[in-house]
């Protein structure tokens, strides 16, 4: 796994150990980590604050060309919600750890030119079946289900 | 202009008495408004909290039932993110203020079932207006342009 997938998945094992949905995620610029975040639902009682979000978040206000030379990572395949923040931001490529527990919008990201990299990773699959297993309600309501 | 546009739009407004880009929502569940939020950017520096994340994110946890039943009133027509946040969310209505100033992601809202409907409103028109005049810099950083 590479460095930043492994950080994003820090992120969502942090999330995990915080009682919180484990969905992690990091924004990097020219091989620098500018905002690290993890789901903050059960934490924060954030509707919002998807994995991808809240390391957005945190990265603080960019200017458009730090997103357009930026790389999302994300544990989890990425929600509408957070599909639409990249799209917003023109954030030309997203790698996710897995989309077998959860397949977003990835169509309508490649649509529009988003390269995305699905890697499919063990670790990140098993962490969400867990999850998904002994917290269902709190998974359904992170996903509007 | 209904009751609730106008408490989106005292929104905008109250946002603008802050410093900040003008504009506002409202989440009305069955007739009664559950959440209210404006944009964040200049007050809080998010990148997040558009005026409808703001006002999703002030109406707390709901259950998904709640949101597919809850119309959402924003002051401009939403961009991709807030869209991805409306369809994530399963958001059956947008009522939306003006789309003259910024054509967000109707097309999609629409390709998947919301019924958008756009009020063109002078009042929000003119609002917006003035702020990308004079805050061009804070207007196109907030669509990521």
């Amino acid at each position: 796994m590479d460095e930043f997938m492994q950080a994003a998945l820090d992120e969502a094992r942090k999330g995990l150990g915080e009682g919180g949905v484990p969905i992690g995620s990091v924004l990097v610029h020219r091989g620098r980590i500018i905002g690290r975040g993890h789901n903050q639902r059960q934490q924060r009682g954030s509707t919002v604050l998807h994995g991808e979000m809240d390391a957005l978040e945190n990265a603080g206000r960019q200017p458009a060309a730090v997103y357009r030379e930026s790389t999302l990572y994300t544990t989890l395949s990425p929600c509408p919600m957070c599909s639409g923040a990249i799209l917003l931001y023109g954030i030309p490529r997203v790698v996710v750890g897995e989309n077998r527990t959860f397949l977003g919008e990835e169509a309508l990201l490649r649509e529009r030119g988003v390269d995305v990299d699905v890697q499919q990773l063990p670790e990140c699959i098993e962490l969400m079946e867990t999850f998904i297993r002994t917290s269902p309600d709190v998974w359904n309501e992170d996903i509007g289900v």
